[in-house]
């Protein structure tokens, strides 16, 4: 695949250091990282960065560009930006997006609507299972199942989503040619072939302990849904669980004996208001009407980047007589959902759903839990 | 013990078959069973009994009225009628009462804080094993452990809590003299020797199917909260648990494999917002609260029937500023717990106890889960 045009400036930008929330402002100012790098050292300093990362965009490193564009090369490695159209929709709703993702095999994968499952590096015998059983089940009902390539629960999980002939997205704390554990280096090269690897850190890039946290959250930020199948109290899958509640996706986790430690976690999350699953059905059936209204609200900004309505003159006005209720029960003051359940009259699953989607056409923001009308 | 003057017309209203809720208002009406039987058939009709059932109290069955008296003659054996001083507080509280209670034992019992124990006849050994250590745990911090005595999860906390030198106490389907099932007659034996045996049912009646839902509506009303510890979906346990989420009672549940059907009426309860727990501690955590307040809320009934404030003039007026600010929020318009919590700013714990508190001191009534003052 050849080079396209934007990856060279994107890399520097990366490359340099700067977070992810002053590239995405510099690239939202700029349009693409070419004009970005263009404006100059002023400009960059108006946009939050510092002299030394200034510096490193004027005197990128070399190797490491090379490194990047090199791996850029091979077949089906992909670098999508944050002014991209193909960056996934919904990971641009979570409150820190990265601003580019490395994707080595399919970067539709990421359009997919798809559930996290996730869980221990040490899970039991029978959580395997579980995960795999959960895995199949998700991906044969058409369902991308995203995981953190680890060990245990995630290998589980990948492994029975391709078994099974379905979707699977693996999301790396590394740089998308970097196999960690080692272990999983086959896996993760089925997932390459088969499936799709995501990381928004440049290739090369060793396993960081601070990398795992952040990796997370783009894989609850990739899913309408995370599933935990078994964690102890202290496991990552919790932050990636919080981190899905947070953003306003579904969390479901897996009960277990209270005398299994890996359990805890679940059991933890349950408490807390996650929701209680014995089978892949109950998945399906939260995450199918959500399914729909992805569907309905990604045609819908294609076709409000082509159109505004001639009739009511601001476009996209929803016009089922639900949706049109809930519209006019979002003001421009923050409102959680309780008191849009209770001023529509509509049940909590059928406001969150058109919630999502309002907010995947952009008509509406979510900040902390509370909705308000974006414009008119 | 001689037979106390109002058993014979106890027993007598008891025998004709009228429902507890009219035999309640008769009582209420009257004072004591022999003058409510002294107001004769207009009287009696209209409190709601039926011809029948007027003429049975007129003529009653002799062979069974003696069978009773025979046994209330016996050691231990009592009869607490619905005005007696005696009869449990926590258990007047409820929708459906009844109007009297066969007790073997020690009535004393009925007083102590309970938590009911309860789960399925075929439970599994992992599911038994937990009842016994929940049980002991309980019985240990000084809980009374409430149960059916049927076989399963059952027999194993009544076993448990009397092996631990706890108390407990057993609700009985049949008649206080049945054992049912006949294998756990020993366990009755021991139950009614060290514990409390407790039935609504006159001496020698047999087990009937529909005994058992009205048995668990006694047992959820004894109790301050409710412990499912396995229960199958269609489990007599989750009719208690829901009886005692009805009554405003905390209702916990053990989770457990997904692959353990016994399991699965735990779960449900989950899903509908028990509690959940993996340890004796954390339902003595949330308990013990409530047991300070049926401890003062009973020591103020009792000052409550000697004397009235000399200050405030209505009596028991709330003292502690939290208290009074919760009383201030409650209206005489049923609120809710949730309305109740924003108003006072105190947590829903604390406002669930100190409500309870308040209701065990006739001062507030509930009436599906909304709160209203009653009088001042």
């Amino acid at each position: 695949m050849p080079v396209a045009p934007d990856h060279e400036p994107l890399l520097r930008l990366l490359h340099a250091g700067a977070p992810a929330s002053a590239l995405r402002r510099l690239l939202d100012t700029h349009g693409d990282a070419a004009a970005a790098i263009a404006a100059g050292s002023r400009d960059w300093a108006s946009h939050g960065l510092d002299a030394e990362t200034c510096n490193a965009i004027r005197r990128p490193d070399a190797a490491a560009l090379a490194h990047g564009l090199r791996w850029l090369a091979g077949d089906d490695h992909h670098l999508l930006g944050w002014r991209d159209d193909a960056y996934p929709p919904l990971l641009r709703r979570i409150a820190a997006p990265p601003a580019m993702l490395f994707v080595a095999g399919d970067p539709g994968l990421l359009w997919r609507p798809a559930v996290a499952v996730v869980g221990s590096r040490t899970a039991t015998a029978g959580g395997r299972t579980n995960a795999a059983q959960f895995a199949e089940a998700l991906a044969r009902a058409g369902l991308c199942v995203a995981s953190g390539l680890a060990a245990g629960i995630d290998a589980a999980a990948h492994a029975a989503a391709l078994a099974a002939g379905g979707a699977t997205v693996a999301v790396l704390g590394t740089g998308p040619d970097i196999a960690y554990p080692a272990r999983n280096r086959q896996l993760m090269a089925q997932v390459e072939a088969e499936g799709a690897l995501v990381s928004e850190h440049p290739p090369g890039t060793q396993p960081l302990r601070t990398h795992f946290p952040s990796r997370n959250r783009i894989l609850a930020g990739l899913a309408l849904g995370t599933l935990v199948v078994e964690a102890a109290l202290q496991s990552g899958a919790l932050i990636t669980a919080r981190l899905a509640a947070d953003a306003g996706r579904e969390v479901f986790a897996l009960p277990g004996s209270i005398h299994n430690p890996m359990a805890r976690g679940c059991h933890r999350l349950l408490r807390d208001g996650a929701a209680l699953v014995e089978t892949p059905g109950e998945v399906i059936e939260v995450l199918a009407p959500l399914v729909l209204d992805l569907a309905r609200a990604l045609r819908g900004s294609l076709e409000a980047s082509a159109a505004v309505s001639p009739v009511t003159g601001v476009g996209l006005l929803p016009v089922d007589p639900d949706t049109h209720k809930l519209w006019r029960a979002i003001g421009h003051d923050p409102t959680g959902m309780d008191e849009l359940v209770e001023r529509t009259g509509l049940t909590a699953a059928e406001v969150s759903s058109m919630l999502l989607a309002l907010e995947l056409e952009g008509r509406i923001a979510a900040e902390h839990g509370r909705y308000s009308r974006i414009g008119g």
